[in-house]
């Protein structure tokens, strides 16, 4: 890992792209975890980019890190049904497993882009040591899930969690059919207390928006609103009602899994070019590696064009927009000036191997890295300014992969 | 490039995996070209294959490989937006850089497990070189498309192609749309003279369909059929009639590309589930680079996966359906006996990384190569009992890509 932590320059770089603009032979100048300028001139040391392409860091916006041990377990089954045996395994997982698993999770996003992720899961203690340990920026907490857990002491450890430099915690409720009501209202005095925000999964499923409004008269979104929950992150909406959308102006974010939702066939659309035109803040998520299987953001990328495609039958969702969702917006949800190349960002940055994105042309550059390119195109990741190298990336994939083989 | 002409022995693979069976620790005996026998027993040289897990190869079953030159181009229209476009430049290039992008995506093919492909594109002779020259099966022919050539010049050249041993000619008709009736019969007769099948794009938008149903009064297959055509490959199926599929069992594949479905909006459903269950043929391709834009079966498996279950709103296709589509079935539509591990028959074998498909186990196996891998996890080809490595392609890539940019 080499570390840059003053001043230095990324120089010539082919192109430069984010979602505002493209630029060509660039040379980025980054001070103290920071861009300082960019333009022609250089400062400090030099590092030559004339073999990269440098776009923003990516945010993946929504996995589970720690399920990695249990990819490709029960994969061709419907969701409640995968849901279930989820739930049973994750009864009598051991710690070391888990750590073992976020911090392969953790390689796997780094080494295919990733700079930020937002975790739901059982161990943010794991995710607090790894975020430093690696340099990558997290937002996490512990998750409220009645059928497992004790939500008063789910509500002392997360208590417990302290923001860092890279780390931000949040406060996770798995779904409204998981917890019920005092849970949910304890969940919101957390989020106040900690002055974050709520994530959950809602209204991914049909069964989900039937049993809700069974249950309690109303559509998922409103529910939420109803008990005075209204600044949370809604992971999924793939079965949104049209006037959802105006409360979900509120939202700190609403995120995108394709590949998940279509995998564990809920079916459904996600409603991104309406909440998008309503000045909500989209953003991508790849899921948990048991529900995607790949945490690769720009695999997702495609697949999120891709299926709206499919649901509108044309094709207004364009390369633009996932990109912006996975880089700008991912940023703004984290409460961090990035995802965009300019002066003041955060050096959070992506190198491509330019050789890698062929046919290479200004024009057709973002396509290229939406549509064509996976995770394995990515030479160096920048967080912070910390240079991260791929190659001990995936010598350390190998030695924990082979790790946990033993261990499950 | 590794050559291994008479006997030889894949000593102690971790995993044999096939759509028929898994096997743990086996060797396999491979003598000219074929695979002569699984189990415990050695001859001939040994490859010690403890790091990888080995499958049949890859067929992908549709593309048109010269599209390299137009990967990223006009990428967010429509298809008949997009199709003009293709077809504006199409009438101009150069035969240079059609033969470079055929060899690219060749190369590319080859880097992420494909042994074979069905290729759709004006320049044939150039497949039937770059097949000799990396060993990879292919089946081509020239593409009948009455707006860009005189029809009696495209037989005139088709009669010239010769199969080989690696090379099968095909009768390419862009679509039912792209030509006329005298065309389609003129196809027909030279399917018959050079014992071949017809390659068409069919029933794949909403238009095709309309538009053939009021100038013909018959849906698209039920119009190939009026004219005497049955024995075709008909790619797309995104909006065939339920009894159109009766019609499909003379066919001798149907071809599903789920992300150039989705990706061109074409919406529609391929009804995967109930062609396999009328004993169809159910092969899969990734379109080509321009409409794709990756030419990794890999990736494909998992998108028809996921296209699939989003479309029945349930999981009834599963991994090994799309594992079968384009193994075992790939090469029943070619004539091989392959796609299955077994002896008898050829020697076309993919070896992965057994340390990139964690977590490593015998029931997750298939889901992991299908929901999480890419390309990038193959490590060596085999076609013929030729070995060919990784790295070789991937330099050969490189260099050939710093070409293509030159001259576009």
């Amino acid at each position: 890992m080499e570390v840059f932590n003053k001043t230095y320059t990324l120089k010539n770089c082919s192109f430069v792209i984010d979602s505002e603009k493209t630029l060509e032979n660039t040379n980025i100048i980054i001070e103290n975890g920071k861009i300082k300028s960019i333009g022609k001139e250089t400062e400090g040391d030099e590092i030559d980019c004339s073999e990269y392409v440098v776009t923003p860091g990516f945010v993946n916006s929504h996995t589970h890190s720690a399920m990695i041990f249990l990819r490709g377990y029960y994969d061709d089954s419907e969701l409640q049904e995968w849901l279930d045996k989820m739930w049973e395994k994750e009864r009598s997982v051991s710690k070391d497993i888990l750590k073992i698993s976020s911090e392969l999770a953790v390689l796997e996003m780094l080494s295919s882009g990733t700079t930020a992720f937002v975790d739901m899961y059982f161990n943010p203690e794991d995710i607090v040591e790894i975020s430093q340990q690696y340099g990558i920026r997290a937002a996490a907490g512990y998750t409220f899930l009645d059928k497992i857990f004790d939500p008063e002491e789910v509500a002392k450890m997360q208590r417990r969690l302290r923001e860092t430099n890279l780390f931000k915690p949040i406060i996770n409720v798995h779904s409204i059919y998981a917890v019920n009501e005092k849970t949910l209202l304890l969940a919101k005095d957390l989020a106040e207390e900690q002055n974050t925000w709520i994530n959950i999964h809602l209204s991914e499923t049909r069964r989900e928006i039937y049993e809700t409004k069974l249950r309690k008269g109303k559509f998922p979104v409103e529910y939420l609103h109803s008990l005075g929950i209204t600044k949370f992150q809604a992971v999924h909406l793939g079965w949104v009602a049209s006037w959802e959308i105006e409360m979900l102006k509120d939202s700190v974010t609403v995120t995108h899994c394709p590949t998940s939702n279509m995998k564990l066939a809920t079916a459904g659309a996600f409603p991104f070019y309406e909440m998008m035109n309503a000045g909500i803040n989209v953003t991508i998520g790849t899921d948990g590696p048991a529900s995607n299987n790949s945490l690769d953001i720009i695999r997702e990328m495609k697949n999120a064009v891709l299926l709206q495609r499919h649901s509108y039958w044309d094709t207004r969702i364009k390369a633009l927009h996932v990109f912006k969702a996975a880089t700008e917006n991912g940023y703004k949800l984290l409460g961090i000036k990035g995802g965009l190349i300019k002066e003041g960002y955060v050096a959070d940055l992506i190198l491509f191997n330019k050789d890698d994105l062929y046919p290479l042309k200004k024009d057709r550059l973002l396509s290229n890295i939406v549509y064509y390119a996976t995770g394995e195109n990515v030479n160096k990741i920048i967080i912070n300014g910390r240079i991260i190298d791929k190659k001990f990336i995936k010598e350390k994939i190998h030695e924990l992969a082979k790790k946990l083989n033993e261990l499950i």
